[in-house]
């Protein structure tokens, strides 16, 4: 998706997105599968980066995507921050700025907790390691 | 994405894509960005052709995507059924199976529905033609 | 609420309410809020019926409710079916129906499986015996 | 619901509720409909204030809470404050802490604007006056 990380810590996560023709539905607008995606993103190394410092790992559960304005061109700016990270779930919420720092999307996304060796889709869970991605 | 268009009508649109790596976080399991993304893509296409018929066109407004098992290869089938088709808005919902037939995710998108000649994000909205996707 | 419990098995549970002056808001249409209580109460009640299979127990973790029609008076009927019953989680989508069969109100529930003797706000979670509701 | 509104603008609007055993589910913790409800409740009077200032009312369209910590006791408070307040939808999100300041719900709502004599389920809608509530 062309997606470039800014900052990721345990606490927030950053990154950025120069809005670009497959971006575009065929208004010319800005795709809404690309909030959506943006913000799964952001908020799953965020949540997976608290994850770890428990040993755990996670899985996203639900996203909640809504777009607040049409942008059609330029830089694209988003932002995880934690509404709830506990030890069976966590919720991020992660904010979309266009260029002129006016907020054009909003998402929240429900993961849940896995310890260490627990099974999804037939494999077990590693945790990640501090320099994975 | 790798998205492919089955069926499109104004009561329906089913479409399929085959997961690649591209596809996949890092666990090896299909990112909720593309489910997200898929579900945003049929209902919003779904949407359009049902709008047209009354002259008018449709933006996206939400979209809410559970993941509900995860996958890691093989053929996913969306397919996007009404919920709501008014004049004032429409809410779609999407279903994507995985090449046995399981559910693995299910989304909603609500849609505001424009009359031709709106202004969007500084353009006027046009009407999609019946030949234009 | 004023909420009647109609028929709950761990396979669909339904349940009926009369819109009288408490449910509707200043406009005299029923308030959101009721449609995402009745959604809530009957996915929550299904989940139980089913965690309980496995000696588990469940609390709500996100609800997300549609409106699709303005509904001034009668009956309305709401009924819970399984979008996935897992053993981490369970998803359970609730219809609610005007009198007239129209759909009104459609909502999603996720909820979080508890194993028995887990800590819930302080106190230790019991599983619930087949006759309490 | 025993909702005591504290302060409402077009800004932000404020209550408070005393948890009592009306609100409780069997697991004694608040019920996920309560929550809901009192995030629909503000977010609509909030986005019912901005509304009148253009001679528009609003519709509830989507309420998405998400519950993040179980509570037994105490007053909860709930505060909406805007995502985005257009002409055509208003999105809002509502805040809702225990005795302690912790957050413990969240949710957002989508609300169409109507303008002056649109249809409502068979009604026409008047734009409320500012002393209504």
């Amino acid at each position: 998706m062309g997606l470039h990380l800014v900052r990721a810590t345990a606490d927030e996560v950053s990154a950025e997105l120069e809005v670009g023709p497959r971006h575009r539905q065929s208004y010319g607008i800005v795709h809404g599968g690309v909030y959506a995606g943006i913000v799964e993103t952001v908020c799953s190394i965020a949540a997976s980066l608290w994850a770890r410092r428990h040993n755990q790992s996670v899985v996203g559960l639900d996203n909640n995507t809504s777009f607040l304005h049409a942008v059609r061109e330029g830089k694209l700016s988003v932002t995880a921050r934690p509404l709830m990270r506990g030890r069976r779930t966590q919720v991020w919420e992660a904010t979309v700025t266009d260029a002129t720092g006016r907020v054009v999307a909003q998402g929240k996304v429900r993961l849940l907790s896995l310890e260490a060796g627990s099974a999804l889709a037939g494999e077990k869970v590693g945790i990640k390691k501090a320099n994975s991605k």
